[in-house]
Order: structure tokens, then sequence, then C-alpha cells
């Protein structure tokens, strides 16, 4: 499938302030700075995505200079954690579809002001699994809301617009195959749903109010699991669709760390929980390390 | 208004672990911990909430054992940053709803594990004005979601459900009591719009794509405030909804950066930021010195 970029003709990009980065076009050059990113890699905490760009120098193989350690570049605009390590990007977007909307805003305005070449978005998440094992890395093909719908809705100007929400099927592809025989884990693909709350939303019990009962919360999530829906998170339609929108090539690769079948809280020991958390990245690896081989 | 608290019944106030804090009643005594706990105030950066928490120590004339500083106590959960200054609970939500709403299921549930009495949830942010002057905080009534309507409305098992989103009168009046002759800002009550982008949702003009022109945009901020509504920010219905539906006191204390009237870019100079970012801790520290003081 081939996209075409679709971006804002208002931009101006010889004066524009990407507030929550806190980049600028005024005295940054942006494609000096960022012109050779090739893949940026998004997940929601910055601890786990400072541990990401470590990983990635590993796998890279990159050495820094003695006497130097990798640089959070936006830690001054005080929102996100943001590191580069060669031509790959490790930033958080913290936690929902809002905070998730306005990294991306800022982040497609930044490749294309540096001027990178079909620069690849990735997101590396947990999830609730629906009917799958804890443990089991999913890549979504396409993204549901909370309504069961296969878009992303949201508001423009005080209007409902939904917007399409797939992601791209060559780079689903590649993920896949990035799969080992000697994985002690599953990697399957399927739907994601992405919901606006942890708790009422993705029908836990366990939230500070619920209104309604176990049943209920299992008759919706067998409805769930009927969509071909794999895993539930709080970022996947909105991040499908901007970038689908924008002609960006994007993936979605979320461990599940629950089997929302089986219950409601999260109760993995820090070593498990870590074990989980590595699996996306170690999949993710595999994809730059093959990428950038290739040219 | 007296309210009565709504609490979800299925919690096991014996085995429950809130996960995004890191917190859990089996072994831990949140009661010993937290029983003391009479004001929640939220914000959305760990920078600026880690700024109150210490402005909160000067002005309650708290100080630290010799070879101590304060600590924030859910680090190791990766996801907020949370102080205690005696009473005083400081704490950052992220951007948005969905981080806000997850902070406030596990705070509410905390603050009902602790038994603590009357707590009151205050949110200090910063946010777009309409036809207000930079600087000006704001504290919110009536909360609007992205479609002009004064609720909340999200999704409950596939279903969207609207919520009530006012805020507590009796906490309103005594905020805006808090307003001295000295001070060189306004103080002024009236409606305040969530959204779930800081984009596309706001109308602004110069997000990575813009699907309507710059008149579009105005005649939408102008049917904004005509509602009433006097800012623009990210967390006010969902925040209102949940805590009024739980019978927990809260307010919304917003200074505003920028008259969306005029621009869409944020581009105050750091001194000028930071001056503005103090207003809203300014009032909420009167307010808290006052509650304090008269009990």
């Amino acid at each position: 499938m081939k996209m075409s970029r679709k971006i804002n003709v208002n931009l101006d990009p010889e004066n524009d302030f990407l507030y929550h980065l806190g980049f600028d076009t005024n005295s940054q050059n942006l494609e000096e700075m960022f012109g050779d990113v090739r893949v940026v890699c998004m997940g929601g905490s910055a601890h786990r995505m400072e541990g990401f760009a470590h990983y990635m120098l590993d796998i890279l193989g990159y050495n820094l200079p003695i006497g130097t350690k990798l640089d959070d570049m936006t830690i001054n605009a005080h929102r996100y954690s943001f590191f580069k390590i060669g031509p790959v990007i490790s930033v958080s977007h913290g936690m929902g579809m809002p905070s998730m909307s306005i990294l991306l805003h800022e982040m497609i305005k930044l490749v294309t002001y540096a001027k990178c070449k079909d620069p690849i978005f990735i997101r590396l998440g947990t999830s609730g699994g629906v009917g799958v094992d804890p443990g089991t890395v999913v890549i979504t093909d396409k993204a549901y809301n909370e309504l069961l719908h296969n878009v992303h809705e949201f508001c423009i100007l005080g209007k409902r617009v939904p917007r399409e929400a797939v992601f791209d099927e060559e780079t689903i592809k590649q993920l896949i195959a990035c799969k080992s025989e000697e994985d002690s884990f599953d990697i399957v693909n399927g739907g994601t749903m992405g919901t606006n709350d942890f708790y009422e939303a993705q029908g836990r019990i366990d939230g500070a109010v619920c209104d309604y009962t176990q049943e209920d919360k299992l008759e919706f999530l067998y409805k769930v699991q009927a969509k071909g829906i794999k895993n539930i998170e709080m970022e996947a339609p909105m991040f499908a669709a901007l970038t689908r929108h924008c002609g960006i090539r994007a993936a979605d690769v979320c461990v599940t760390i629950i089997n929302r079948l089986n219950g409601d809280q999260v109760s993995l020991s820090p070593e498990l929980k870590h074990e989980f958390e590595m699996r996306p990245q170690i999949v993710v690896g595999r994809f730059i390390k093959e990428l950038l081989s290739r040219e």
C-alpha cells in the first residue's frame, strides 16, 4: 500500500514552536538534528522508554563517547521523555489518546520539518489480553474504539468525526516475520480496542465506582472477543488514525499482562512484569536491525 | 450542598492493588500513611507538582528533619509523581482525561481505604483562555465536553453514558474568596471546556493536520465563548463527573497562558510562564491555609 503525506498546509516551517517537546524551528535546525531518523518508538512510561533507548544502544552496537550519556532532549518541556539513538527515537507518550495525540501531532511535525525519509512510527505498550495468555505479544491490525467500531471517533470544532483506524499491512507482516523459533512467547496479530479509561470503559469491577455486575462485564468482554479483538489498551485507534491520515507507516506492538476473561487486577511479580515488557522491545529491536541492514 | 459517597461495593479493602500508584492494602497500612489527608492537589506535569509540594512546605511552615527530603512515593510505579506534605498530597495526573481518570479512580480508592475525612480534590492547571487575558485564573463552575454539552460523556461496557459535570459550589466560593487586593491578576469563575486533543478538538490550525479554515475555527471559538466558557483544557468534565459521582468535593483552578481568540501558539518567556503557573498555586495555597486554620 502506497500512502501520501497529507500534512497541514498552514504550517510555517520557519516559525513553529513544538510546545510540549520544547523544540522550535526558529532557533534550532531540526533537519540537522533529526534528518537521519528512520524509526520513532513510543511507549507509555518515561522509565520504560529510557530503558528501550539503552537497549537500542546495545543491540545496534553503538558506543557513546567516553564521558557522555543519553540525554532526555525534551526535559525542559516537562511533558515527555525523549531519547535519540542514531536513526531511532525513543519517546514516552503518557497514558491515553489525548496525551498520545499531543505527542503525535508534534512528532509528525518534527519528522516533516526534519525531512525524514519515510519514517516509521511504532508504539511499544502493555495491554490487557482478551482470551490470550499473559505474556503474548499482540501486533494490531485493526483498532476499535469503545463502541467496538473500527474507527477513531473524535471531535473537530464541536462535531463528531470518525477516522479510519487501521495499521500498515506491510509493517505488520515485517514485524510478524521477526518471530524467532527460540522465543518463549507467542506473537499474534488481531484487533485492539483502545479505551479512554482503564476502569469503567474496560469493564473492570475494581474501580472507584462500578455501576454494573460481573455478569454484565463478562458479556461485554465476550462481545469484544467475538469482534476478533485480542487486547485492550488506551491508544490504538487515535494512533492508527492520525498516522494513516498523514500517510505515515505505523504499528502497535503490545504485550498482554493479564487475561481479562480471568480477572481485573494486574498482579505480576516485578521480575515477570519486566520480562513481559521486554518482549515488544525484543520484537521491535529485531525489526529495526533488519530495516537498517537493508538500507 | 451535601453529598454522600457512592463508592464501589465490590471493593475489597483487605486486598486491592492500586496498580498505577504502586500502593496496596495488603502489605501497607494506608490509614496510617494517609488518614490525615485533607486536600489532594493534582496537576499535569510531575515537575510542577514537585514544585507545588515544596511551595506547600514553605507556606505551611513545615521543616523536614535534617538529612531528609520529599520523596516521590509512587516512583516505582513509573506513572505519576506523588508527594505528601502533612495533610496535603501533590500528585501529577499527566495530560488528558484518560490519564486523569486512572489517577482519580486510584486516588478515590486511596482516600476511602485511608478513611480520610471529607477530602477535597483540586486540580491546578494551565489552559487556553477564551476572551480573557493571559495570566487570568479561572475557577470552573460547569465543565463542558467537546460537543459543548455540560456533561462528561464516556463509555461503559460499549455504551455512551453522560455524567453530570459540575463542581462544588461551596468550594468555588471559598476559592474566589482567596482573592487578595494585592494580586496582580484576575480570578474569575465560569465554564471550562475539556477536550481530548490539543490541536483539532480545540480548533488549532497549527497541528500536524488541519481540515478546516481560520474562519471555521473562529466561528467555533465564538460559539464556545457564547456558552459562558472562559477557558479550554483537557481534564475538567471527567474530573467534575467522577468526583461528584463519588460525593467528593472538587475544584478546577487553571491559569490561562494564551487568549485563543488571538492565536494558537503558546510563546511565553520561561519567566512569565513560571509566574503564570504560580498563580493557581498561590490561590490554592491560601485556600489550604485557611481550611487548616479552621480545623
